[in-house]
């Protein structure tokens, strides 16, 4: 089965299509900006950087939400239901329309004044919460939160159309994920995962490589990353990998996609994994049909979905016993004084530890998921009333100890550890754990096409990448994520596939 | 005397002002792109690019052109003449409203359509010219060359408000410089200049240091040209120095202003001259007065201006025999080399060496003027009718042999050398000549104030960055060149300056 859109787009759209093109470029110069800003901008132009951002991002937007825009979509679809008027639509026109006009809403429900409202509150929200988690002083941040909480929910009244708070912002991430979805899946990882660590805990312990006791040279890390980055397919000719203080990846179009890594000289794995995490990410916007470009069958579906690219690629591929058989020697060649041949098998259970820790960033693939089951359920409770505020911490320090046996001294690394609601991120930590799951079914489903063992043992790592773009880089925003995990797996979300990867990686 | 202007702008001024700033930041925008694409975009980006600049490009354009904009200015000055109404504007208003009217009478006396052909010839003529320059073709290129004189032409007809074609051209690099004021400065500097030549000639010959016949480590070329670039008080907080195939400076704002240089291990005065000379060019964009920001109070006089300041620096400062003075002894240790403290004399007779030669971009500072003057007559002639582009290749020969003593064996080393032309930039080229006589009459004067050469001999190059931010770059466009000029010097533009400091270089 190939996902590959034969039908066309009628030509009668191109002025739609015109509009949606400039609109797009106006977001890539917006992520230029921003990539600019967080690698080689010089540090004393920051204050004319903000004010650059901000023009074209008000532009971009005022492109959508412009009075020309509201004509040339409504020469197709009626702006009350978003129906469209042809009769003879096909399924890649009817999925263009449908999008365009998913976006279009988005962007419109909100009144201008409200926009700025909440631009304001976040803006002092994310600087109340920095200098809050330098002080360790939660109730610095708390007043700002409770605005951001309210504000959020406004937000969400405007856009829900008849959903609940929490299922209008999950839906902004990932299209179409309802609660009734989501509530059994969570918490069947949950269950699942709390039972392999227990089970993990009861395994006789393996030696384990000391990985951050040594000193793995800087530049032989690069190295090292860009050699497995080109193994990956990612497109130079199309990309940059550069450092950054924190990784992380930018479109600016198809064919300019860039991506940051961190390498410190204590973590070999650090470095290695964050960049073949981001060239997940790359690979999927390299991959994406410019044929479309400008329109959402030219985009990525969902957040979970694009967070399914780089856990299949870091985790999935980069922590694979068979792609390590294949790596190794090399590793060993670049780092002689470091790791030796012998050292394999514990190098391996380095990667794969399993222990419970403090901060989601740097949690082990299975642990990871209790750190967002965590921060849903906080979420979940804060907007139906449950929770307030000011109770946050007490209710995380709780959980943290409940499922994971562990506890912060202090809020800074506790309930203040992620940026994500100082900025009004609700609804998108799910998408994490959403990520791995998908990760794992595709890993699944790939292995019907693909000897991955024995395709990763010889470092062929570019029929996985094709097999990627085929099925899912490609499609674009043509199928929603349900839809096309399910016309590829033949199943509905579960968190099946991925408990039995957790079991056959972490389980002797 | 300080041109620091004590004046101040009238708030009510500020609607405009604001829509000015906005214009600014969108040209800053449009800066960041061009740098990114010539220093860090990844190959395969350049299509997409070429849209992201031109949807820029078009709307800070359409934003001066805008109604809005006619009716915020329409409040101060009569847009028909530029007289201002208000009878009590201070000299920094009336200045304002001066350069204001200036920039909107240049970016709305083209009609759009006219605007749409030329852009589109530029780009055919541009691509002719590199095709025809790979296979030496001057044919291939000629018509192109033709289009654009006629284009030129009628551009000049739109703009010219009774002056002749070539002094319309002109004025938009040079404001307010004329043939009358031009023609005797430039007829005396090539006439010195041969007199000069004939002298040199005849003086015994120095050793000369063998440059090109040696390897200098290309690191430690970055950490000398960065050594210097430092000392000049380039802001490293306000700038960026990078490597590019061609030297340019890009002014994203005044507190992000990046420049490129191009090191080669054979070539250590390339890299250096370069960086010097971009140095230069930024050192005026970060010294502007960002009380202005945006309007043209905080913007550089002219081309000539701009051009004098990385003269100043490349050659007047950085060939002067009390700058090695101070760095002679850090190159020695830096290459030991390559090069001794005993050397000191033949480096810097290989510096000053003067040799007519082919390449404009090539020549030493005393030829490079006659490069410069063949151009100008050349375009003159074009632009009165008494040259035509067929004949363009046998003038050019003719030329470089009587004053040079020279000929290309190709007319792509010969009358295609350069991009100007074919991208319609005439009446730029001398401004690269008022550049070096501004400089040198600057040089004298600032002698008045410091002891230049006691400075230099301790490496105290920031005083001089300092002058030069007090009496030139703060004033932005509030003054003339030529006033600005006049006002510090006493004198009126003349070759005397230049002609005298090259003598006292050149002829021991």
């Amino acid at each position: 089965m190939s996902l590959k859109p034969r039908d066309t787009l009628r030509s009668a759209f191109s002025p739609l299509i015109n509009a949606l093109q400039a609109i797009a470029h106006w977001r890539g110069i917006e992520a230029l900006l921003s990539w600019d800003q967080e690698t080689v901008m010089p540090s004393g132009a920051i204050e004319s950087r903000a004010e650059q951002s901000a023009l074209v991002a008000t532009y971009a937007h005022q492109q959508l939400a412009s009075d020309r825009f509201r004509g040339l979509l409504g020469e197709w679809v009626a702006l009350e239901t978003g129906k469209p008027y042809p009769q003879d639509l096909n399924a890649l026109e009817s999925a263009f329309l449908r999008e365009v006009y998913r976006d279009w809403q988005l962007a419109t429900a909100l009144p201008a004044t409200f926009v700025e409202t909440f631009t304001k509150a976040k803006a002092r929200s994310q600087h109340a919460w920095i200098e809050a988690r330098k002080k360790d002083a939660f109730s610095d941040f708390a007043p700002h939160l409770e605005s951001i909480v309210a504000l959020t929910t406004q937000r969400a009244d405007y856009l829900s159309q008849g959903r609940g708070t929490y299922e209008t912002l999950l839906d902004e991430y990932e299209p179409g994920m309802t609660l009734a979805m989501l509530n059994p899946v969570l918490d069947d990882l949950k269950s699942e995962t709390l039972r392999l660590m227990a089970k993990i805990r009861r395994q006789p312990e393996r030696p384990i490589f000391p990985l951050h006791e040594k000193e793995w040279d800087v530049q032989k890390q690069w190295e090292f990353s860009r050699m497995v980055l080109q193994d990956m397919g990612f497109s130079s000719e199309h990309g940059r990998l550069d450092a950054s203080a924190h990784p992380f990846s930018t479109h600016i179009h198809p064919t300019d996609v860039r991506i940051t890594t961190r390498v410190r000289s204590h973590d070999f794995l650090e470095g290695l994994s964050s960049t073949m995490h981001e060239c997940g990410h790359a690979l999927y916007e390299q991959g994406l049909d410019t044929t479309y470009f400008g329109t959402p069958l030219c985009a990525a579906g969902s957040f979970g979905l694009h967070e399914s690219q780089s856990r299949f690629w870091e985790n999935g591929i980069g922590k694979h016993r068979a792609f390590w058989e294949y790596y190794f020697p090399k590793l060993c060649a670049l780092f002689p004084e470091v790791i030796r041949e012998s050292d394999f098998e514990s190098f391996l259970a380095a990667q794969n530890q399993v222990k419970p820790s403090l901060i989601r960033v740097q949690a082990d693939e299975l642990t990871y998921n209790l750190h967002i089951v965590i921060r849903y359920e906080l979420e979940t409770a804060l907007f139906s009333g449950a929770l307030s505020v000011k109770d946050l911490p007490g209710a995380w320090r709780e959980k943290y100890q409940s499922y994971l046996g562990v506890s912060s001294p202090t809020d800074a690394d506790g309930v203040m550890q992620d940026v994500h609601w100082s900025c009004g991120y609700f609804g998108y930590f799910p998408t994490y754990s959403l990520g791995n799951l998908y990760a794992a079914m595709l890993l699944d489903r790939i292995g019907q096409d693909l000897d991955l063992a024995a395709q990763l043992r010889k470092g062929q790592l570019l029929p996985i990448r094709e097999w990627l773009r085929t099925h899912i880089h490609s499609v674009g925003r043509q199928l929603s994520t349900q839809t096309l995990i399910h016309q590829l797996t033949g199943s509905s979300l579960s968190s099946e596939s991925f408990v039995h990867y957790l079991e056959s990686r972490h389980l002797s």
